[in-house]
């Protein structure tokens, strides 16, 4: 993360010296400092606001107009953001925003060395009101409901900010910009407008492009004049923290045609590459998540992480998180575990359980069928770990979701699997996933496995590239114009589609060449 | 006023009619009203604050997508300033204003029809802090004194604007933006920037160029979202309504040369034509604003405006503003009764009496000598007008500035008065001055009377194009960068032109060969 010349930072703290003015040179306190300021970032148009203006002539006569300036890059021009003291420390810092649904990742990002200095996440305050986008959006149509999921919102930020102020030694103040990416709805939240008509037909968004937002207007407590880049979203269904995601893979640059998926509630996919992107969203329901299955959870102490079962014995070997007694299991766990179950022939391509292969770990629990995959003896919380036939079935639908958005873009684009060279996993999920499982389950297309690369979470890794770099800045503008968004009609054929990703790996086992 | 291709107005009511969202259409409500204007306005860009969105989604549904949007241009894009039902007037109005030190003048211009609505015009509510700009910046400087200042005047303001529009039957808010133009000072206290360095060595304003502000942070009782530009200023003793004044005489546009002069308090005076434009400002004193002698009163009725004195008899002849019983004279009813005394031989060259010439109206009052221009029996308030020789010698040094600067400048420059082809005269007081005493004083140049120019307020007129036209506020931003401000040294030579000023017409009578 050093200087680089495609950096182009909006963000800048700049020495400013000033010859003090005199009979032959009577230029006004603002614009002698704007013509010092125009020089040194070697750009003509410079503005400044009326109150920093009347705070001017006693602090330029009182450093014998030796002073340190702020800026931020507005649409067409540099804004001064403050003017301090040359003594004075003159940080610019950026933070870099990830409004997740769930989790909140904020990164505090020295804009003058150019290093990612803290960085911490958090669950979203917002789920005391709804732990879902849909709970929240008929939250924010009740009276001050809207104000609240704000406010919500943004006092937790501002604590965490503070915070990270206080680990750095450095003041709020010094925190001149922000770059925020998150998915349609919390951008709306955040910026406090009524999300009201992003969950009815025909989906519309209040808007698709805030760009550029005053610090104050939102209450954010970073310096009052300055400057936060909010993420466009492409539509009510894909959202700025996507958008994000395109700009962290690299693939709008890319001459190779590249496929990015981020799978969550929604499983998101977007395909293409420097000429043309492609992008869609359907819901896949939480149960990838882990959100389904009476043991699931999320990531933590104790979650099984991975499984893998002999087939020969049908022996378990779970691993859990630090190694603690198993308590629970998350999202990629689960996709270990069913994928695992299907090798074994425990469950069959409907993913139904095999009972004779399933011998004594299957149970009936009130009257249900109930695999134990770990019995209460081994478990961490006294009680065994059981995956009911129901919750497998919820899974193997939310499963299909991906895939069957994936063949139909794939169809809609007259392509095949085998012109993507790359396929980027989003996400935190992705990032965990066992992508050889996933491709078992067929929830991922059937390609070399040097081909997927996980990145993490691409909106925070977005957002942080937008704030450090103007050039990136208006890339995302370059990339909100350039993606397609295609509405998901579910017709007969998405039926069709749909009907057949719900085996595993899919009815066409032609697709799945590396799957038995 | 009617509209011409050059117009350009930069404040518009334009209707707005959206194709209502649909599954194949769902850009949100923001882009799509966006897109409505853009295409209405013929620009790509176009901005809307984060407050006007949130009523957004409400509106457009309410009024079935057809909307009417009110716009300014600001720096680089359209602005949207409010969105209205397509059933209100959604008129477009905006305010020239000239802030005067003493006068204030405010025009409602509709920019629809591009017709001036109404005027008007009242005393700087400042004046009862101080007449004068030194006593107003003085009092800047104490404690709440410039905010105090401030309110005097946005209140005062706020008072008329509202009573112009109640007037139109129109509503403040309909009201979009404005132009305003001052001298520096004013301009200063009507953003609320402190002056104290205004009037010190080496008199460095705070800023030249406010540029364009919303009227929220004015105060301003028009719109609130509303844009006011604020002219710029060239110095702290060539201010916004000089530009105004150099706007409204088109001699920036012209091929020949031309004079602009502005005689109040200060003596200002521009040269130059498309190719350049030299200005320079200097203390006149308040004696050419009939501001020095004890009978010297602002014009109204029983004013003097007019004198004739019959070389042969001494008759003296009065004219009176609505011809009623003389109270007391104006600036230019004093230039015309100096230059009668001089030309009936009643001062000399130096502009002393000269007692046997004067007769019975030469009469001592404590001592001093007095000329009696109205006997008490004649005059409207029952005592005698009468001028002393201490008044005519205050005059005489005031009425030296002018000539002085003009001879200096032009030397300066290398000109001669015969290269000049126009000579404008801007302010109230120019459009009553009969330019043959001016010149027969020796204050104005001896240039063909035809040659004269009375443009009455240049400030109110100049404020009044920038207002109606982008074209013109942009030319405004380009006089100001084109103007050179010549900071007139009080050297040795100045003071010899000074000196030689101070006579009638002048010590070289070869620059006034038709003044006897």
């Amino acid at each position: 993360m050093t200087d680089t010349p495609e950096r182009e930072p909006w963000i800048k703290s700049i020495p400013v010296s000033m010859t003090p003015p005199a009979l032959k040179d009577n230029t006004a306190d603002v614009d002698r400092l704007l013509k010092g300021i125009a020089k040194t970032v070697d750009q003509e148009e410079v503005r400044i606001s009326l109150p920093l203006a009347k705070k001017l002539p006693s602090l330029l006569r009182q450093h014998h107009f030796q002073v340190r300036a702020l800026l931020c890059y507005g649409y067409s021009a540099w804004q001064v953001i403050d003017v301090v003291p040359p003594t004075e420390a003159g940080s610019a810092y950026g933070l870099a925003v990830d409004l997740g649904t769930s989790m909140i990742a904020v990164r505090l990002v020295d804009l003058v060395t150019d290093e990612v200095k803290e960085e911490t996440s958090f669950l979203n305050p917002q789920i005391q009101v709804g732990p879902d986008i849909l709970t929240r959006i008929h939250f924010a149509g009740q009276k001050g409901g809207l104000r609240e999921l704000q406010a919500l919102l943004v006092t937790r930020l501002n604590q965490e900010i503070q915070a990270l102020a206080e680990r750095r030694g450095a003041s709020t103040r010094n925190i001149l910009g922000a770059a925020v990416a998150g998915n349609t709805t919390m951008t709306h939240l955040f910026l406090g407008l009524d999300p009201y008509w992003i969950c009815r037909e025909p989906y519309i968004p209040v808007l698709n492009r805030p760009g550029l937002i005053r610090a104050s207007e939102l209450g954010l407590g970073i310096h009052q004049r300055g400057v936060v880049f909010v993420f466009p979203n492409a539509g009510s269904y894909f959202g700025g923290d996507l958008i994000a995601g395109i700009l962290a893979s690299g693939m709008n640059q890319k001459e190779d045609v590249s496929i990015l998926v981020d799978v969550g509630t929604n499983a998101e996919v977007v395909l293409g590459n420097r000429e043309w992107l492609v992008a869609c969203a359907g819901a896949a329901g939480p149960a990838l998540e882990g959100g389904v299955a009476s043991m699931g959870m999320m990531a933590g102490p104790g979650v099984i992480d991975k499984v893998v079962i002999d087939p020969a014995t049908n022996e378990f070997q779970v691993r859990t998180i630090d190694d603690f007694p198993p308590v629970g299991i998350c999202g990629s766990g689960m996709i270990d575990l069913v994928a695992q179950l299907y090798l074994a022939g425990m469950i069959d391509l409907r993913g139904k359980y095999v009972p004779e292969k399933c011998g004594e770990r299957m149970r009936t629990i009130d009257g249900l069928e109930h695999l134990f995959v770990v019995f209460s003896k081994d478990s961490g919380t006294g009680e065994a770990l059981t995956l009911s036939q129901a919750e497998i079935d919820t899974l193997m639908r939310s499963k299909a979701a991906m895939p069957t958005i994936l063949t139909t873009m794939i169809r809609m684009i007259h392509l095949d699997w085998k012109d993507f060279r790359r396929f980027y996993v989003a996400g935190t999920f992705g990032s965990y996933i066992n992508p050889r499982s996933a491709i078992v389950l067929g929830m991922l297309p059937d390609l070399p496995l040097d081909a997927y690369e996980a990145l993490g979470n691409t909106s925070l890794a977005g957002a942080t590239m937008a704030l450090r770099s103007l050039r990136k800045r208006k890339e995302v503008d370059e990339i909100r114009n350039r993606v397609t968004y295609v509405e998901m009609n579910v017709n007969q054929e998405f039926m069709n589609q749909f009907s057949a990703a719900k085996f595993i790996p899919h009815t066409d086992r032609s697709l799945f060449p590396t799957v038995p």
